[in-house]
């Protein structure tokens, strides 16, 4: 096989996976077969299976490539940033934009990323595991440094790591773009809800002008 | 059809849903079949359809029934709350206990509520969206409540709405009953992060006791 006919056959293998990972995000992996993703390649099934060894691979490339794609347009972006709080808010800010879709065009693979946490078995699960695990790992660390320093009130690392995770990754059971607020609005609210708290610090006087005030106007308490 | 027959069938229908529930729950709606929960059941397929006109009708039953879980042991008990952040604070606490497991044995019905939120069609959609809906809508309504009263910072009820649900109801992706954690812990520590807020007030020393500190020992600052 020469190296054209190699470069056509990672292209082609490329649109299936797109196709794959539309009809999966949109069906669930159950409700698709590889009949319906035949059809929708415009191939036999016969066909797919030259270019795939079963569904399971299928799944397991789809989720290869929305983790390296997360990897590349979050983790490393943010990674060397020296702040850990900056860090993290910035890491918030780039995976919401992630999932929504404002970066390039895999929300697809990540959702189904974080749908199909459950589906995948043996090896396959075991490196999308690894991988996630990193993640996670990362974001206790970065929450355990902000508070060796003094950042951040004494929290358990596992609990502020999944209460992050769980703010940004549900965004894609509820969160329609088009909707009454933008993706930008919504990654930008979050990060000020998480780190900057919701309890009115003490001494602030209730309805007085805040950073994160957006629909009322300052009530004020003095002359103007 | 006399009234103990009537409550024979009830009974049975009752640990049918039970059984599709444990099925659905370890094994995703599309990879359940009629067949399997007819078997794990001990019945015939036959007979599985003289209870169930089909799948979607089960499924919507299930979810029914764990909506019917969530209102009262949830909803119900901190709608009467007068304080609106004691009630979000409750609120928050018993949901996650819900998703865990502490409450009662529903968690399998609650776990397939939220991952098979795009499951069901139709009416039997509309009804369980409406009831979903009505739940946003009262942590919308409470958070605005509360920033009125100047209790909390001024964020986009919606927004907080939807942090406060995706902490608490990824917990079912991740969390491990029996592991470093309980769930107690997880949801105490889960509702002093939302609403005491991460950021270290101005004017606290770095180190110093906080009411959320467990890991570390207090840095004693003067004499002793
Ligand atoms: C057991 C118990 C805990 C179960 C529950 O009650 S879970 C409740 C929360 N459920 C979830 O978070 C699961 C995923 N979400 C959903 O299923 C849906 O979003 C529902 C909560 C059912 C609402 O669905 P539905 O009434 O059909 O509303 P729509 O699909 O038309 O979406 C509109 C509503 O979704 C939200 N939304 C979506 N996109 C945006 C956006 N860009 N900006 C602001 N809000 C947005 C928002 O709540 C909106 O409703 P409105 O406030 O516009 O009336
Ligand atoms: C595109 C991108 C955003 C995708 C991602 O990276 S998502 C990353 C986060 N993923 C999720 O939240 C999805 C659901 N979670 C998972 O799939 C898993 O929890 C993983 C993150 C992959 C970790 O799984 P795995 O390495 O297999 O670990 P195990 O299943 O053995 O569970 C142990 C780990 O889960 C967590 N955990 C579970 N139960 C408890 C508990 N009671 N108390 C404290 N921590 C708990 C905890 O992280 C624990 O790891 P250790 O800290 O004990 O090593």
């Amino acid at each position: 096989m020469h190296s054209g006919r190699k470069q056509e056959d990672g292209e082609r293998y490329q649109a299936i996976l797109e196709t794959a990972a539309r009809l999966i995000c949109e069906r669930g992996y159950e409700g698709t077969s590889m009949q319906e993703i035949a059809a929708a390649c415009h191939m036999t099934k016969a066909g797919l299976y030259h270019h795939v060894q079963n569904k399971e691979q299928l799944l397991s490339d789809v989720m290869s490539y929305g983790m390296s794609a997360f990897e590349q347009e979050v983790l490393e972006k943010v990674r060397g940033l020296a702040d850990p709080v900056e860090r993290l808010r910035e890491c918030m800010r780039l995976n919401i934009h992630l999932v929504t879709g404002v970066t390039g065009g895999c929300s697809k693979e990540v959702i189904i990323i974080l749908h199909e946490h459950n589906t995948l078995t043996g090896e396959a699960r075991a490196s999308i595991d690894g991988r996630k695990k990193r993640y996670v790992r990362f974001l206790e660390d970065s929450f355990a440094e902000a508070m060796r320093m003094g950042r951040i009130r004494a929290v358990q690392p596992t609990v502020a790591a999944f209460s992050f995770l769980g703010m940004i990754l549900w965004i894609y059971k509820w969160f329609q773009p088009g909707g009454r607020l933008t993706a930008t609005q919504v990654a930008d609210d979050m990060v000020d809800l998480l780190f900057t708290g919701l309890v009115t610090p003490p001494g602030v006087v209730p309805g007085a002008p805040s950073p994160l005030s957006r629909e009322r106007p300052p009530v004020s308490g003095g002359a103007s």
